[in-house]
């Protein structure tokens, strides 16, 4: 090779976008540590600690419980695959990317996708659900998004399972952006299944997707007529690596499990219900400050998720430019929208580590500079000003 | 949670088995580095290394090169999934256990698998791929295991390669235990569309899968009539993520590529000819000093891969007794056989960083002192004095 790149010296990021999220240095540090092999009796071991630590960050007693090897997006088509077979009907709610992205999935696996749909920055009401499920012949499944990531959207979910099962139908839940910073209830809200990422509230890197099957999932598994269409997401064949048999199957990332152990041991050591209260009380600061600012978030009141905030770009205001001197002068990255809303709002996250107070004002602050430089008037402080009166209550 | 696991502290290893392999310091430290977003500047002109540096060792000028984000099966799905439609007739040649599993992934995306089989340990003739291809209406694509890691057999490639050009198939390699410890020359050999992993002779932890895609592959790939089974690992989409649009598709694995980008700057400052050469005199020294321990190698003659050497167990020996000893007494890890070969071989790499000639003595010594363990006789510091004649020659 003529011309070696020098070595990668990542440039200083506050990560408040979609995801990743901020790491906390004991998750890096975990990350540098020595390999063990992949069938290595320590290994092993490590591997129960993250099944046991996932099982209760997803609130479930389900023994396949485990890291599918991939990002978010893997575990999603893990889920799907291994669920749904051609011809299999499938209630998905539709009211952002990541609905439209199982939709997409549901119909590659050669199920049949009935789509509920809602606007962009809604929810999907049990009643289109339960509307749905009416009028479709033996449904296999019924799918909605968590925390839709695109629009900030938070869903509520145990009706929609209940009414599923009351169609018997199984329930599955996109947790990507919820697990670790706000309540998801595998057991107590009746899901099946569900998948999640590792960069977002968890806080780790992204390149896992942790995975949850309850007893009717896996009835439904064992009882499949056609092999499931993934060699990679086979959980028949996952869960003899991952379960007593130790078979292998695939090379596990060993050093990401090694960081999402400590990533997990950290939403131990802070307590569930402080995770969500320390979310909760960070977007109420945030969402103070940015209506000091005149700027307006995009999903509908009551249902804003704490961790994803999709704030809407008001007329005459360069969105891209925001961004841009967001990066460049204060060093912070927000997300720009995707689908219909791009150009249209930006997504500010407060994930796991970076739910933080500090980051709050600066991200305010940083986005108040911007607004000026835009032409805007602001009031100079009020934004901080509103935010700090959250924290003080 | 009731009990929170303590921090995890990997016992110390030496990785001379399948994979991992030993990861250098410097690749470790990369894993630490802070996170920037997977759409920041600076992480997509890190991504434009990553790419080129993979053009460099798998000798190609192919634009589409890059790593999928999952480990070398998910490369192996990615290449599968993309280039066979169903119905297709794929001519695979079967004689290890990956092979097999190219069959399997193969009938799973729909295609028809014609196995061109070998004897474990034994590669595929260019002969039986001909007569295959013969026999074959229409076949799509011939696909061959460059190194396959079950049996320490080296398969070449390039006339299998020209033959199915010669009945307008493309081929597809697997270079998973290949690349960086042996030539892969995918244009120089007329290969078509390829995959890899990184915790081979990459020597990078396990979690992506570098593949490539020449242009006949792509022309394939634009010319289908089904859309790709996967979602995850559709190329059509993936491209416009790693090429110039940069279509946000999933969130990479930010930490995995930053090693990546690691482990190959170190390739290519060790060079591919001198890292090549390296691999072959350890091996030579490690069969050396196998030969003085009485024990044989189970690959064919004259095609035994350099990084992955499988040695038949003496009768009389406890396979797995061994390797317990080796990694209770030594901190050694080799691997043990898979499917016919189970409790029959030992599987000893030498592949990137654990191509040492400090790790081969140690090895030798370690197998010396367990098969002395086990009741054999063998003469003391004849295996080390073959090695090192090796070295001295």
């Amino acid at each position: 090779m003529t011309a070696i790149p020098g070595e990668f010296a990542p440039p200083a990021r506050l990560l408040l976008g979609p995801g990743p999220s901020e790491v906390h240095p004991r998750v890096l540090r975990a990350m540098s540590a020595p390999l063990v092999g992949h069938l290595d009796p320590a290994f092993i071991a490590m591997m129960e600690d993250v099944k046991a630590l996932l099982r209760f960050v997803f609130a479930t007693g389900n023994t396949l419980t485990f890291p599918v090897s991939g990002t978010g997006s893997a575990g999603m088509e893990a889920c799907i695959v291994n669920l749904v077979e051609p011809g299999d009907a499938v209630v998905v709610g539709v009211n952002g990317v990541f609905g439209t992205r199982m939709a997409d999935v549901i119909e590659r696996a050669g199920g049949v996708a009935v789509r509920v749909e809602a606007p962009w920055g809604r929810i999907v009401r049990p009643e289109q659900v339960e509307a749905a499920l009416r009028n479709c012949r033996q449904p296999k499944l019924v799918a909605l998004v968590h925390a839709e990531t695109s629009t900030g959207a938070w869903q509520p979910l145990a009706d929609a399972a209940r009414l599923a099962h009351e169609h018997g139908a199984l329930f599955l839940a996109d947790c990507v952006t919820s697990l670790g910073g706000a309540p998801v209830e595998i057991d107590g809200w009746g899901i099946d299944a569900a998948y999640s990422g590792t960069q977002k509230c968890l806080s780790c890197p992204p390149g896992l997707a942790p995975v949850t099957f309850g007893p009717r999932a896996l009835e439904v598994l064992h009882k499949r007529k056609t092999r499931v269409q993934s060699w990679y997401l086979d959980l028949t064949l996952l869960s003899q690596y991952w379960g007593e048999e130790r078979v292998y199957h695939h090379t596990a990332p060993i050093s990401m499990n090694y960081a999402l152990r400590e990533a997990l041991r950290l939403v131990a050591e802070e307590g569930l219900e402080a995770r969500f209260a320390r979310h909760r009380k960070n977007h109420e600061a945030l969402a103070a400050g940015l209506g000091a600012l005149g700027l307006a978030l995009a999903a509908e009141e009551g249902h804003r998720l704490p961790m994803l905030n999709a704030v809407t770009v008001p007329e005459g205001v360069d969105e891209a430019q925001v961004r841009t001197r967001l990066l460049a002068e204060h060093g912070i990255e927000i997300g720009g929208g995707l689908g219909p809303m791009k150009g249209r709002v930006w997504r500010i996250g407060l994930m796991g580590e970076s739910s933080r107070r500090a980051h709050v004002l600066a991200v305010l602050a940083a986005l108040e500079d911007a607004l000026r430089a835009e032409g805007r008037r602001v009031s100079p402080g009020a934004a901080l000003a509103a935010a700090q009166s959250v924290y003080a209550a």
